[in-house]
């Protein structure tokens, strides 16, 4: 038989054993835990027939569908040709509930199959469970808010418990995409528009995943995705991608370049879209020559939900499904993800006789079954009742959960009006259709019906100051219809309190038909019109032009164009999808029980048509835009900056920090930047140091007009000065040139402060 | 000597001469008109010295300031160093004031210079010459609005009869980048968002103006431009674009392909953007590997105004000035277009010792001394006075430009309003800021004292009815004031009335310091906002709410998104950049003097954030973007398709056509599509047939969901039906992977009809 050892070679160290003859006497050796994954998988790719290997490239994406409809006939007929990996869903479905009949069919495939290859359990894992009764996180661009690596350390150590509770070892995330075009309606899935913020997270989700337990198990296996996505023509959401090979190396792919050195994860799975109008489940020269052999990748590749049969239907680029099928095998794919139908790699079963296929299956199997085998599914013991009731939504887990709620809203504007005074007898209307409810963001099992994880801004208030001085008119629906009635109601509400608090948004939800029907945010939501859907701007502006203080209150995965009229609130707070505890967190910060600490994780655009508007364009994308010459505007009708004055890194505090200029070293390998920040105002809080470069001159090619390249999280007392050196690897200062990594000598600047815009910056220069 | 052959083959038949053995006794080679270019400039270059050849390199852009503001000392600064071509401008000056300074210096050049090389006189000539009193044409986007390549051949007559009168022959047109986003602001200056309809006028216009004259000269050079532009980032004017290979190859460049093909155009100015991160006025793979020698072109590669400046002060990829103009020489440029301040290229002086340099210099000014030599400069007798007033503005040549003009007007929408009854008592309101001015595009002479060259739309329909029936209200400004008093006025006049007609839109003038304060489009110019500029929507809004019958007539280079209250409007036309007799047409196609045949060169988007918009976009662009993957919606708030119901080739006529379904049959090399087209209404009128197609399935790329491939105008009395068979070549059909080019066995989609919307289309399938 052929021996693979050209994936995982970063397993071999997960049994401490050394290299053993032995013969199939006794238990087979791919059963043997004392062996090594390697040997373990090799034996047992010998053992297996065709219909055996090819069965292991699919599974069943969901258990069963929402109230538990198990459906017996349909999974066996699933099962007969794609029987490698197991759904854990539907995510409206409660763990305990659906337990019985995940081990049930666990149970059946060791003890019923010739060779007990037993099912690895693969779920998304965005911000939760994919199941409910969770604890439900921020999403995942709130956690880009934090820009707080070591609490978001302690999320993913919970979300990895609770996944493994349930008997999950495989996760379908992180999400590595940068987050640029704000029209997508994935942006909530992402940490943000930049890549090293992108990159720190991903790289701390996939350490702490896949942290090896006391057994030498990898504890979870994480998949980075979706190599490449997330600037599709319009931000439609399957569209493809205009994309040059420079932009992708230095730009998209630099999270998984960076999470690839840093955590060498052992999943991959490949976008769904056209790239430079290839597909990417069948682009060899994006998943070999730059995934495997230049950015390093050397874990499995997996299809996206639609990736294969996309090709076929959506891009005609196959003529068949099984056409599709071997474009994709022969790109590298060895999993796909079913959509829920019978897949297409099962089509590969008549191909038995074809050895380059042959010789391929085996590779794609080889890899699947590493990660069984290093995931040590062969022996983990079935999930249990216990373990679930003991882990999901432990004390401590709510814990962690309220704190980094509450670093995930930014405040974006404060004419004084916050912190409101929390002991006064001042009413307060609570106005907009967002102020009921929970925003939780794609993938997240909120179920509507059962309202144990969260509440809505309207109760955590009403809790706060007493039912009598909250006055709740939702003033209009999330989406268009034709009611304006609860306008004037609304701005009633609000003179009559004398001071309004307006929740508005776009709602991003996995729930019900009839809340999907208002859904404008989230996978296949892509929007067009960056404002607020339906009548929410008119409700804001005949509230505001009352001249009643105003907070108002953003909510969705999204980068909101904010008008000038919007812009005439007195506070404005955006909350994007801060998980179960939005509304506690909120009511915590408008009363100043909680000092704001969130930053942008994307830039907001000034108009819906003043996109793209992230921070680090290119120099060229900004100045010469008139015809004078000097920058001053890069579009004439309106008249704008390139520069959005809400852009990344920038949130503010109720305190003030100072960031002093910075001073520049260098040893052998690294620049040291060291620079203080000072609390300048009379409260604690919490501000984002943030260090950015750029090369003076570069060659070839056109770099960012900066870049961000570090960054911490500091609590500060009032007065409080903390002095601190950022340490940054050199190799860290280049850029790519096609294919090839260069860090020259030159000039560079850094700039530290508390936002990437020009003002809030400092800078010093240094030469390499 | 080095001795040059490899540009410029398609030169060596100027000359019927055989070779010559010749002496520099008596009249040296390179003043030997018998000769060959090539013999020519060899021996040419073999005399000059280093500062004579670095000085060809470059020139003087404008030979003077707008009201003959020559300045000699400023003039000799810069010939001392750049002496290869002479600007003919600035624009705002008469020929005649210009003549004698302009042949003084061109004088000077061959009798005051060692070896006497005469300057070649280059100019922009985009819809004019580059001075006042020439015929001043539609812009070129109007051009493409008439679908007509045969008008088309007598408009670049004129423009290049009325440059030679000028003694101008070289021009930096025609422009081939592909209007794909309507936020730009050059979209005015392009043909349109389709590569065959652009590669088409483009041949034409590059096979006009260089038709050899009875000496076996080249009329006038022309310049295809800029490789690659037009899809820059948010449609900011000089920001660099996200492009690959296949992106490229199958779209930006397909123009450039077919131009270079069929019409061997003398030199190409390369784009100042950056393309995939890479400054393309530096890129030696796109301007060597690609343009060179995968797609053909074999004349001068010329610098744009600021893209080797760009590359110092903008891209930060050169560290000075000489770096720049290294690097730009390496990629293979021979020429700097000055953007009017000292040049980079004159930093090559120093130079002389660098053997690579002066080897790339000697085959710059090579291929500058060729086109010289083949337009004949050094023979040309200067422009007289004489030729130029019998040249300018001939009859015949306004008779060319009326034709034009009426077809470039395209008629979106009509209730029926439309035509006006002709002989009626009717009385019109015209309103709207657009009414009383012309709007003449960038790069087009239209000098705003002197109202020589066309009317208002209010003038032209005060001569067709009568001063007393036609009542002008502005009703407010181009941009945006305060001031909207005018909207009360303007809507008691349509009611006074009975009709209002609105002429409303976005400026492009390169007129006075005045107007330019008020331009929202043309170079520089971009739009976030593509709606109408300042309060032009409220007063269209204002108009509509009377329900008084209302035409709206939009005016500028440019998409506009048309929103749900402008489609309330009876009638809705689209006059883009028609010329001076813009208004003269209009008031044809009201009264139906003229019936309407344009066809819109350009998709209208559906919101300023539901870009992009063309017709031409790939499968999955569309499809499965909602969750049931029925690609009911491409975007969720607003609801859109992708496909805009104002797309390309999209207009009506007074009259209604049919077109059969096609028949297809194939000869070795061409596929024939035969139909037939009907005048199915009761009066005359012009109808363009359009051939659309697409392979079923492609390999590797995704190919778009159809493509135009041929196109054809027609005038049909009522009833009348005409057979059409067009012809297709084969090697037509095909697409590039990467930089090879295919054409696959398979089967093909045709479509033909009369827009290239789904519903104005007959398909049939055939297997070649």
């Amino acid at each position: 038989m052929r021996l693979y050892h050209s994936f995982f070679p970063f397993l071999g160290a997960v049994s401490a054993a050394s290299f053993h003859e032995r013969t199939d006497n006794g238990v087979p050796q791919y059963k043997d835990a004392s062996l090594s994954p390697i040997e373990r998988a090799n034996d047992l790719l010998g053992r297996m027939n065709w219909e055996e290997k090819v069965g292991q490239m699919g599974g069943v994406r969901r258990l069963a569908e929402a109230k538990l409809a198990f459906n017996r006939s349909n999974y066996e007929a699933f099962v007969e040709t794609q029987n490698g990996i197991l759904g854990y869903g539907s995510m409206y479905n409660a763990p305990l509930d659906l337990l019985p009949i995940a081990n049930q069919v666990r149970m059946e495939q060791v003890n019923s199959t010739r060779l007990g290859i037993p099912w690895i359990t693969v779920t998304d894992s965005v911000n939760s469970i994919y199941l409910v009764n969770g604890t439900l996180f921020p999403a995942t661009l709130s956690m880009g808010c934090t820009f707080n690596i070591p609490l978001y350390k302690q999320v993913v150590q919970v979300l990895r418990d609770e996944n493994r509770a349930l008997g999950t070892y495989w996760v379908l995330s992180p999400e590595l995409d940068l987050a640029k075009e704000p029209r997508g309606g994935r942006v909530g899935e992402m940490y943000g528009e930049d890549a090293y913020l992108v990159g720190s997270f991903g790289s701390q989700y996939v350490k702490t995943m896949e942290e090896k337990n006391e057994q030498g198990y990898i504890q979870v296996a994480t998949t980075i995705k979706h190599f490449v996505y997330a600037q599709n023509q319009g931000g439609v959401n399957l569209a493809s991608i205009n994309a040059g090979i420079n932009w992708i190396m230095n730009d998209l792919a630099l999270p998984f370049w960076k999470v690839i050195k840093e955590a060498n994860p052992l999943s991959l799975m490949a976008s769904y879209s056209s790239v430079d109008q290839i597909p990417m489940s069948a682009n060899q020269y994006m998943l070999q020559d730059i995934l495997r052999d230049t950015l390093g990748f050397k874990g499995l590749i997996m299809s996206d939900a639609f990736g294969i049969s996309n090709m076929f239907t959506a891009q005609k680029t196959a003529t068949s499904a099984q056409d599709a099928a071997v474009q994709a095998l022969e790109a590298g794919l060895a999993l796909e993800l079913s959509p829920g139908k019978p897949g297409y790699f099962p089509t590969l079963m008549s191909l038995e006789n074809d050895t380059r296929i042959v010789e391929l299956v085996d590779k794609a199997v080889h890899q699947i079954l590493m990660i069984k085998l290093a995931t040590g599914v062969f022996e983990q013991p079935l999930a249990s009742e216990e373990t679930i009731k003991k882990t999901l939504r432990a004390e401590s887990h709510l814990e962690v959960n309220r704190n980094v709620s509450r670093e995930a809203i930014v405040l974006l504007q404060n004419d004084g009006v916050l912190p409101l005074p929390s002991n006064s007898s001042q009413k307060v209307a609570v106005l907009g259709p967002f102020a009921s409810l929970i925003n939780a963001g794609s993938y997240a099992p909120e179920d509507p019906i059962d309202s144990a994880t969260g509440s809505g801004l309207i109760e955590s208030l009403q809790e706060a100051l007493g039912a009598d001085k909250v006055k709740y008119v939702q003033g209009c629906d999330i989406v268009l219809t034709n009611n304006t009635s609860g306008i004037d109601e609304a701005v009633s509400a609000a003179e009559a309190a004398g001071l309004a608090v307006l929740m508005l948004g776009s709602l991003s939800t996995s729930a019900d038909p009839y809340m999907q029907s208002k859904r404008t945010d989230g996978e296949f939501y892509s929007h067009a019109d960056l404002g607020f859907p339906g009548l929410q701007q008119q409700l804001l502006d005949s509230v505001l032009d009352t001249g009643v203080p105003t907070v108002v209150i953003l909510s969705g995965g999204q980068a909101f164009a904010l008008s000038n009229s919007t812009l005439r609130s007195n506070a404005i707070l955006h909350s994007f999808l801060a998980g179960e505890y939005t509304a506690d967190s909120l009511v915590e910060i408008l009363y100043g029980r909680v000092n704001p600490s969130g930053k942008l994780p994307v830039s907001l655009p000034q108009a819906s048509g003043a996109t793209t508007a992230y921070y680090d364009f290119l120099p060229s994308d900004s100045v010469l835009a008139g015809p004078s010459g000097n920058g001053s505007t890069a579009w004439q009708w309106p008249q704008l900056q390139r520069e959005s004055p809400f852009t990344f890194g920038y949130g503010l505090s109720y305190t003030t920090f100072a960031v002093s200029a910075p001073t520049l070293t260098t040893t052998n390998t690294t620049v040291q930047i060291s620079t203080s920040v000072t609390n300048t105002g009379n409260i604690t809080g919490k501000e984002v140091v943030q260090v950015y470069f750029r090369p003076k001159y570069t060659r070839t090619i056109e770099f960012p007009v900066r870049r961000l390249t570090a960054f911490a999280k500091y609590e500060l007392q009032p007065g409080e000065t903390k002095d601190i050196t950022f340490s940054v690897n050199k190799e860290e200062l280049g850029y790519w040139v096609y294919t090839k990594y260069h860090v020259y000598p030159g000039e560079y600047e850094f700039w530290v402060g508390t936002s990437s815009r020009k003002q809030d910056l400092k800078n010093a220069t240094i030469t390499l």
